[in-house]
C-alpha cells in the first residue's frame, strides 16, 4: 500500500489517520506541493487531477480522500469508521462533507495561489479569506455537534470515525492564521480528545518525514 | 419526504436526480438563495450551515447532497446508484468528489459573493474564476473517464449513478459563462445521454416550479 501525500496536505492527513486507525502498514511517496511536483507528468499519470492524496492498493489507484477512506473501511471493516445504521452514516458523512466540501477546497493551496497571483491579493486578504471559510464551516459544525445526542467523546459516539478524521486536520489548519477557536468548544474538545490517540498524533504534519521547519 | 432546495442550486439538482432515479415522491420547499432565505433563522434551524439541499425523511433532517444520496441508496437500494464492488464504489465516489469537493464549492454563490463584495472583483473576473475551476476539474475527469474500461454509456457502466448525478449539474453550470466543452468529449457524451432520461431532464433547473426567467 503506497500513499502519495504531502505533510501539509490536510486531505493526505485524513488518509494517514484512517490508515493508522485501521493499523495498516503503508509506504509514503512525498509529492512536494509547493515545488509543484503534483504538476509533473509522472504524478499526473498517477492522479490526473494533480492533487494529493492518491493511494495505490489492491492493484488500484484511488483518489479523493473521503472515497479512499470509505474504500479502506469496506476492505478492512475493523475498527469501523462509519456507524452501522444508515442514519448514523448520513450524519457522519454530512459532518465530514462540511469540512471536505465546504471548507477545505476553498482554502486549498491552488485557490490561495489564484487569489495571490491572478487576483493580486496580499497575505492579509488571504488570511481573512482562509479564516472566513473555516469560521463559516465551524459555525455550522459546532451546533450540529453540541446539540446532538449522538455526539460523544468523538463526533459520533465514543469511537473515532470519518467525521473526526475530517475535523482534526481542519482544526490544525485553523492554526495557520490563528483562528480563535473559543466559539467552538465542542470542536476543540473533540480535537483534543483525538490528539491523545496515536493514530491522530502520528498522522500530524509535524510527525511526517517530509515535514519542513 | 421534503426537499429544501433552489432551482439553480446544483447540489439540490443532484438530490432531485437521485430521488427521480429512485422513483421516490417528495415535496419541495424553495429556499431562495439570491434573496438570502438560507440565512433566515427558520432555515438555519433546519440546516445550521445555511446551504441547500436539506432532506427531511424518516424523522431525520439530512444535509449535504452526496451523504443524502448515499442515504437514499442505502434505504432504497433499487436501482443502485453505486456499484456493487468496493473498487467500483471508490471509483464512482472519487469521480463524484472531483465535482462535489473540487469544483462546485469553489464556484458556489457565497464564494462568488465574497469575490465580488469584500474583494471587489467584477463580472469578468468572476467568469474567469468560475470557468478556471470547472476547466481544472473537467481536465481531470475527461481522461479518467476516457481511459477507463469501466466507463460505459454512463460514467460507470451502462446505468446512471452517483458520478453522473454529480457531473450533469456541473455541466449545466458550465453554460453560465459558456465554457467550451470541446476538450471534454466524453463528459459531453455522458451528459447528453443522461439528459435523454426523464430522471435527469425533470430535475433540471428549468423544469422546477421556482425557476425564474
Amino acid at each position: 500500500m503506497k500513499l502519495y501525500g504531502f505533510f501539509r496536505s490536510s486531505a493526505a492527513f485524513r488518509v494517514r489517520i484512517a490508515l493508522n486507525l485501521k493499523r495498516l502498514d503503508y509506504q509514503q511517496a512525498f509529492i512536494h506541493l509547493r515545488r509543484g511536483e503534483q504538476e509533473q507528468p509522472g504524478y499526473r499519470a498517477i492522479n490526473p487531477q494533480g492533487l494529493v492524496p492518491a493511494l495505490e492498493t489492491d492493484g488500484l489507484t484511488l483518489i479523493q480522500s473521503l472515497p479512499i477512506i470509505e474504500y479502506l473501511d469496506e476492505r478492512y471493516p475493523d475498527p469501523p469508521l462509519l456507524p452501522g445504521d444508515p442514519a448514523g452514516r448520513a450524519r457522519v458523512r454530512g459532518l465530514a462533507a462540511i469540512v471536505a466540501c465546504d471548507i477545505h477546497p476553498i482554502n486549498n493551496l491552488r485557490v490561495l495561489r489564484y487569489l495571490h497571483g491572478p487576483l493580486g491579493h496580499d497575505e492579509a486578504a488571504l488570511a481573512q479569506w482562509y479564516n472566513h471559510w473555516i469560521d463559516a464551516g465551524f459555525g455550522a459544525l459546532e451546533p450540529l455537534l453540541a446539540a446532538s445526542p449522538h455526539t460523544g467523546a468523538f463526533c459520533h459516539g465514543d469511537a473515532p470515525g470519518l467525521a473526526d478524521i475530517a475535523l482534526v486536520p481542519q482544526v490544525v489548519n485553523s492554526e495557520r492564521y490563528r483562528l480563535d477557536l473559543a466559539p467552538f468548544p465542542t470542536i476543540r474538545r473533540i480535537y483534543e480528545t483525538c490528539m491523545t490517540l496515536d493514530a491522530f498524533a502520528q498522522a500530524h504534519p509535524r510527525a511526517q518525514p517530509d515535514c519542513e521547519a
